[in-house]
């Protein structure tokens, strides 16, 4: 497998096409369509007003099934949120891993990393906004069990930036600022990335990959040149 | 006014000894403290319990005011909103502007712009939490005030960056990239910055400029001396 596939294959479909997949499904595929009818309508209604006031009885009229078709899915709201950081840690984890401990130089990882983050924006965007908010709500067992999916997902990070730093590809500057600094520029995108913009994911993620790995100062070579040759170079202003 | 000053000088005090300058204060003295008191314990409560199910009673008892004094201040919970908004951004605009406008080069507005962000994670963390999620609850009028807030601050850091690509300072980078790079990387800290961590916002924000300015790929005859100079260098790793 390499970088681009690790970075690319492995998200889940959330919930495209899940009302289709349920006409004349049966057994095991009603149910993975149901349960992802349930989870695509629950994660917008808890992300528009709030895990805590959002009630069964409302995710049960949104996604058009009765509520007792929804207990048989899952047996309280919590099970529902509970499903989703699972699913959106999941994908996330997997991913990660696979890229850290994949082919390619650190750089090359950490472009793949960068894209899977986007990916992840553009994918599970309504999650974001979930995830970031609820853990209170949450059992001590369950946040616990959420708690070892991070540090899977960042032991992963870790692992890229402390290769890049071993080979003498990255500067030695402290990995817990590079990995914070990176996160924060693709996870900040929760608030303004929008699917369908001007930008794909992935130009995105190149597009930020190129600032982490070089930073934005011009070099004196390029600075005498213009620097005209950047792929994202742009001379004009904007509004 | 020197950059140094214009980012460190005009965060505003939000709540320390608010009860103790309350004391013996009379008239506008005594006003501001109690503005102050229930600006403090609102955005604790809106943060921790979502402000839609916060109510103006439970505002009044962690205030330690009676409810007719809370309606003497602010005639509506979402004046208390309002105001937390309004605080929130007035400090970010002044000293973001300040940073845009003062003397310097790009690369020191930056660094600057970068300690002013963390600065304001340090003084107001428990505003990110509210002003991050709440803009809902805000009436359109309002909403209108505060977004015309948020493009001054953001034409502030477009100037910054704008002014640095047309004096060849920084690479010619799509502007708008390295403005959603630079704030993500800042503002994220609203998930890990914990006031009194065993880094300042000072030396964070200097780490994280390093970063944004030079990036992490070690040059040429960087890589070959081993780098071993960096402020924040660290050749262990980390659990």
């Amino acid at each position: 497998m390499t970088v681009e596939q690790a970075s690319g294959t492995l998200v889940l479909p959330i919930s495209a096409a899940s009302k289709k997949k349920q006409r004349g499904a049966k057994g095991p595929k009603l149910a993975e369509a149901r349960t992802d009818r349930i989870l695509a309508t629950a994660v917008g209604l808890f992300g528009a007003g709030g895990y805590q006031t959002t009630t069964m009885d409302e995710i049960a009229e949104a996604t058009e099934l009765n509520k007792a078709t929804v207990y048989r899915y899952f047996s309280s709201k919590e099970d529902i949120l509970y499903a989703l950081y699972q699913r959106f840690l999941d994908a996330a984890v997997v991913q990660t891993t696979a890229i850290a401990e994949g082919p390619g130089t650190a750089s090359e990882k950490l472009r793949a990393h960068l894209k899977c983050s986007f990916t992840m924006l553009r994918d599970y965007l309504p999650y974001w906004h979930v995830v970031i908010k609820e853990d209170s709500h949450l059992s001590d067992r369950r946040l616990a069990v959420i708690r070892r999916k991070r540090k899977a997902y960042a032991a992963a990070v870790d692992r890229i930036i402390q290769e890049g730093i071993a080979a003498g590809e990255f500067r030695t500057l402290d990995p817990r600022i590079i990995k914070l600094a990176v996160e924060g520029m693709c996870n900040w995108g929760f608030r303004w990335f929008k699917p369908g913009g001007p930008m794909t994911a992935e130009a995105l993620a190149e597009a930020f990959a190129e600032i982490a790995l070089n930073g934005i100062v011009a070099s004196p070579d390029a600075r005498s040149e213009g620097d005209q040759g950047s792929p994202v170079a742009t001379g004009s202003s904007h509004s």
